[in-house]
């Protein structure tokens, strides 16, 4: 796996310079039929991301956020949102991030969270400790759901299916954070959040947290306790702590 | 003014470097009355402010968020909120800032908003052009609610007297991004937020943020529309282009 890492860390330096860049002129703002915005940086970031992972694994695929997958069906998958968080994105708020992850049949084994305004960057890797630039990092015990400190990215992405959980979730928590994008998912394998909630996200948005919360001592997974994959919905649900984890996923598939 | 604003300067380096000292080792953390979360580190802030500012101008009062008011009276006063969104502080998201407002009897004239993470300094000060890191900085033109990207702190402050104003503002923007805390004002300041509210915010939390919007071409009041003050309550809105404030005022004052 080593240089796999080695790699994947050179796809996230190329994407913090092409953000950094970008970001010094104006840049085009294009709205998606969902009504989602989308910015040329985006899509730069990742066109810089995809000649380099096709011109070192050629027979790897590559499903990015902002153009068509290649070679969907590879073994080895290359799973990359270019910027996560574009609404702080676009209002200038540091908490979006590069999102990188390898998938070895359908599972991520390797996941990269970018931080290109702060400089923090997390790497989780199957079989060894997530690190912070470098440095072992260990999420924190947290052993009731009533102490915890929560984080969702933005209520609005919660539909009418999705608010009530959010409520009883608010309700059983200490606090909630909100706004934290995938840096909060960082936080939690840092221990400085003890769980993370989202919906209507999809591959892009999730798998490249899956090995760094799991390589920091945390637990993640979706709303019904199955682990993430290639195939998995639109929910997520990240804790520190695992027992923090299991009383999450109680409240949340709670009735009412 | 050139004086207050280079002293206020040497108040927001103090509150920096104290901060940055403090995230390198363990905080004690309190829980206020109301439930609200303040540390060791806000304190520490807020006394090395303090003692600078007795020192140098020894008339003037002084209201910071986690100490009592001395000469609160005094015709020059200065309003500090050594950190400004506590939350985002505990969770390692780099949002939080060091509030500082001069006061002239009743009318803040001078604020600063520095973010000790990222190294921005937002400096506004009536008569002259918002700065960010020295450089001017202007509010861009939006002349229809329905464009607007929003901003609000965390939902969680609305209560049910607030909660509708929230989400009708919702409805009449385009966007809207949480958990910006102080930065989201000062990125209002810098054109790249176009409208911002919040509640359940006092003074320690909003005077500062007027000299910077006012000075960058922007428009900021309480809710009825008044200009903010020492005595003004807890809800305010901000735009970075005065015909969108005119219209959030109509959305947020309107009936059900």
């Amino acid at each position: 796996m080593k240089d796999y890492i080695h790699f994947a860390e050179s796809l996230a330096d190329a994407g913090r310079t092409t953000i950094r860049d970008a970001l010094r002129k104006p840049f085009d703002l294009e709205i998606k039929p969902d009504g989602s915005p989308v910015t040329a940086v985006d899509k730069a970031v990742e066109d810089a991301m995809r000649a380099l992972i096709s011109d070192r694994f050629p027979g790897h695929g590559i499903l990015g956020e902002e153009r068509q997958d290649s070679a969907p069906d590879a073994e080895m998958k290359w799973i990359i949102d270019p910027i996560d968080g574009t609404l702080p994105f676009l209002a200038g708020i540091p908490v979006f991030g590069t999102l990188i992850a390898l998938v070895r049949g359908e599972v991520p084994v390797l996941g990269i969270i970018d931080m290109p305004m702060t400089g923090e960057r997390w790497v989780g890797c199957e079989g060894q400790a997530t690190t912070r630039n470098g440095s072992p990092v260990r999420s924190r015990a947290c052993g009731e759901l009533s102490q915890a400190l929560m984080s969702s990215s933005n209520p609005d992405f919660y539909g009418e299916r999705d608010r009530p959980a959010l409520g009883r979730m608010n309700a059983a928590t200490r606090w909630c954070v909100y706004g934290g994008s995938c840096m909060a998912y960082g936080q939690i394998a840092s221990g400085r959040i003890d769980l993370g909630i989202d919906v209507n996200f999809d591959i892009h948005d999730y798998l490249a947290l899956v090995p760094v919360i799991q390589g920091a001592g945390g637990a993640i997974t979706d709303w019904d306790g199955a682990g993430l994959t290639v195939n998995s919905g639109d929910r997520f649900v990240a804790a520190g702590d695992p027992r923090v984890h299991a009383q999450a996923l109680a409240v949340l598939n709670a009735e009412g």
